[in-house]
């Protein structure tokens, strides 16, 4: 495992020259990547293909086999992306406050790079190119590990966007791509905390869970999202129909779409028949609870483990409550602290649910589907954070950067 | 171990309902607990008698000692230390920053707590009431887990604490105390990610590297503090002095102490004899590199090792260097990213040295000691963090709490 621990020791060594190189020089190189990009576009087919037949041959399932293929659409959204990260304001170096002590002394605090990151993802080959894009932008190098399915369109990729480095004067090594497909490579990273600053696992949450429990590394997590709407006494009909539609229902398969509907009980009976003609015509599979069968029939029963599920899917658990307390009590006990909303007009119910509920991202009168580091304005994302320390919710640019107190004196001595 | 995990889990339930208590109350409780700090203080100064004695009979060094003694003057330090945190601003439901996206939702960031807060720290019982009045004001649940030779101070002091939150309507379970000196506590709590969000160990490296190996809890390190003073070509020659003095001799023992004087080859005929006169003068220990014994003659050699050290004692390694290249390389290859600081004349050079050192702080022409939460302006610190994940420097407030998106809308749906 010499070579991997190399392979960490150089990416570390490229972060100390990474840190202080110009927006421009950084902005050059995102822009000749995305140029590459496009004029290998080809290679990088070919490459992807064979991923594709092996896939296939392993009889992986279609939905995996969608992620991993590249259309020259996908690729253009990388090109497309890679200019948008260019075009992003570089957070290293922004002074973010400055304040005078009585003493004279100016203190401020200043972003700085975090140093290296590694990121473990599946089976998007464009991951490596949105995460490469963002790193470097923040003065990271970036150790790449993506799925063994993607290996040869990782690889070819990565090669391009390590050739674009070197070529604007980078080192080569701010961008690393682990080559080889062993587990016991990533197990041995992931101790590494002299050389890696933070690993960002994306995927299933028990490869997750596998990372969390062995890395010594800090690990920021893009976990599961077991998002909630809430449909209050209050709510305007149309708009709950409108929200709780879209959802469940305009991208399902993933992690900020609802997967439990919660009405009620004075709402129920206006909301519930319609909402649930409209997903069931969306062929949407409805499960409820005792008083949800009551109004609407024939429906499957909830049971305790629906309410704990991320489908990904076009299911849906739906629970008629007593009050916001019971919404913000099932919540609280099954939700993944990803995306909560609420439908209410009653001003008091909207603060008590942005306050009480603890979730990444909390929205009154909004789709749970607009948590996105796009959506927010964050220009791009690298994941989407459901834990508490460092970075929660979607994380851009500014999330993969540190601070440093900078202080300026006139010779100021302590009594 | 079931009581140790009954404690975390009190301590999780009680953070939830802490999350949502009135600041108003919360400052309640901190002046009823100074109140009854200063009530009690004979009762506190009993049971720190016997730590002690038990100290001396087991020979343990006088600096030791001397951190674990309460006397009259340290209590009257502990209640205004609650009484000044009683009078910060809150930091929960602090909205930082909101924008209005194209399609009108207002996005915003809110500040929250963390959750539950565990705290280990080694002699001093002050950390006790410290550490609780940040979390609870942050509102946090603070899990307490002192040095063993401290046990019946932190004890009693816990117990005032947390009666004190009782009387107000807090949960108790916001106050907790291993009520035991048995390591395996700490080694089972340290894995219990469930219910405890971080792990703020204060004290030894030896100690700190064990929990950051073993833990599955974040951990935020108060790491140690190898500081360095460069004094660049172009150094104010009194400036120069003052400060280094100063960084060396104030407070030795603080880990923001200066351990490492650097000096720049064009000044050291100038400043070096008059800085190691008024050290000697002082009884600090110099040992300097071939160039500074050639320059100041009698002084022992410093090692490899000493460029290393934090000595935490009045000694000093000092070092010529030939450039400011050379400086920040020094720092690079042997300091510990806390506090570094340059003085100099220069504006390109700080500039450089403020952009390319990498540390907590970084300072131009003032002395390395102000590194400190109340010097900052924070008002209070928990400590300081020597990583670049989620806090680093000084952490007050702020620090002990995470974020979430809050988002308004008026039915906004994806498309």
């Amino acid at each position: 495992m010499d070579h991997i621990i190399e392979l960490a020791r150089k990416a570390k060594d490229a972060s100390r020259t990474l840190a202080n190189i110009s927006s421009e020089v950084k902005n050059k190189a995102l822009l000749l990547m995305a140029e590459h990009i496009r004029e290998n576009r080809d290679r990088i087919i070919k490459e992807n293909e064979i991923d594709v037949r092996d896939a296939k041959r392993a009889n992986l399932s279609s939905a995996f086999i969608d992620r991993l293929t590249l259309s020259e659409h996908r690729i253009e959204g990388m090109i497309n992306g890679l200019k948008d990260v260019a075009s992003l304001p570089d957070p290293v170096g922004e002074i973010i406050r400055m304040w005078r002590r009585p003493n004279g002394l100016q203190v401020g605090k200043m972003r700085v790079p975090l140093g290296v990151v590694m990121i473990i993802y599946e089976s998007r080959p464009n991951v490596t190119v949105e995460a490469t894009s963002l790193c470097l932008k923040s003065g990271n190098a970036v150790i790449l590990r993506g799925g063994k399915e993607a290996f040869r369109s990782n690889r070819v990729i990565a090669k391009i966007l390590r050739d674009c480095c070197r070529e604007v004067g980078i080192p080569s090594e701010s961008v690393s791509f682990v080559e080889t497909t062993s587990r016991k490579a990533v197990k041995e990273l992931i101790k590494f905390d002299d050389c890696i600053d933070v690993i960002i696992p994306r995927g299933g949450e028990e490869m997750i869970r596998e990372i969390r429990n062995e890395a010594r590394v800090p690990v920021i997590a893009h976990g599961k999202g077991n998002c909630h709407v809430y449909i209050d006494k209050d709510a305007d009909l149309q708009m709950a129909l409108d929200i709780a539609y879209n959802a469940k229902v305009q991208r399902p398969g993933v992690c900020n779409a609802m997967e439990t509907l919660l009405v009620h009980k004075d709402k129920a009976r206006e909301f519930l028949p319609k909402i649930v003609r409209m997903l069931k015509d969306a062929k949407v599979e409805i499960r409820g609870c005792k008083e949800t069968k009551k109004i609407v029939g024939d429906i499957r029963d909830a049971t305790e483990s629906d309410w704990f599920t991320e489908y990904l899917d076009l299911i849906l658990a739906v629970k008629v409550v007593d009050s916001i307390d019971d919404a913000i009590s099932h919540i609280a006990k099954y939700g993944s602290c990803h995306t909560e909303a609420i439908v209410t007009s009653s001003y008091e119910n909207s603060q008590r649910f942005l306050r009480e509920v603890d979730a990444a991202a909390v929205f009154v009168n909004a789709s749970t589907r607009f948590t996105d580091g796009g959506e927010f304005g964050l220009g791009a994302e690298i994941g989407i954070s459901t834990q508490k320390l460092h970075a929660r919710g979607p994380m851009g640019l500014e999330e993969l950067t540190s601070t440093k107190f900078i202080i300026f004196g006139e010779g100021q001595i302590r009594e």
